[in-house]
């Protein structure tokens, strides 16, 4: 049915509401799985914001802030890599447009199923809601998509 | 995983490419299985193309028009619902606009999927993805597009 399933996901979806299904649907396909988180170059106060406080970011240049926000993407996404028993490898943290680097990597790795929410949680609903939107209408593949139950 | 899917259909989707996937989820999952077709109220123009001549077309009036209608889409789906061993009585032909019959329906009768194809077949592209897209905005259950492959 599926031979490679993408899962799309923000750093605060990685609830247990959305990874059961990813999980059943691996296991049900036995599709390879691959998890993609994309960091956006946007100002340095939203990554605050997003992902924690970061040491000295006053004096971190925007290209050195991505490097960083890439970094402690790959360390909050370990416990979920763990959890879907995804290898390293196949975890990708792009920096781009969020739909615009799925649909490449999607398109790129042959990807017949893209797995995202289908709208955010904590305030984040209506960017990621158009995310979901982008994804839909640009994949030339299926998706679906996840909605968030509290 | 799921234990209501609502398969939402054209006419003119009843593809294998669609119909595969709506089968296989429903054996994984043993939900039980809906279809729905939802005929618009519009033109009479309209009709004669999407669903073939109507014998003295000119003479019916709007709401006849919609009966007949509604007549020639249950005898089209029926080769669907066969395939997909499918009840008479989980087809379901609601009069109205397209996406707010469907969400109206998933939310009645606690469908926890809907699948539908993301594109069009047959130069009705740009209706179909904004129903697909009205879908995914408005759906409080996941929702499954799945990609016209020629």
């Amino acid at each position: 049915m599926y031979k490679h399933i993408l899962f799309a996901t923000e750093l605060n979806e990685t609830k247990s509401y959305i990874e059961d299904k990813v999980t059943q649907l691996q296991q049900f396909t036995q599709a390879k799985l691959s998890v993609i988180h994309v960091v956006e170059p946007i100002p340095n106060a939203y990554y605050v914001g997003v992902y924690g406080a970061i040491p000295n970011l006053d004096s971190i240049d925007s290209i050195g802030t991505t490097k960083i926000v890439k970094e402690r993407s790959k360390e909050v996404l370990q416990p979920l890599i763990k959890r879907l028993n995804i290898e390293e490898k196949n975890m990708h943290i792009p920096v781009g447009h969020v739909s615009d680097e799925i649909l490449a990597f999607a398109e790129n790795e042959n990807v017949d199923l893209i797995i995202t929410g289908s709208h955010g949680v904590h305030g984040l609903q209506l960017l990621l809601g158009s995310t979901a939107n982008a994804i839909l209408h640009g994949a030339k593949c299926d998706v679906l998509a996840v909605r968030f139950k509290a």
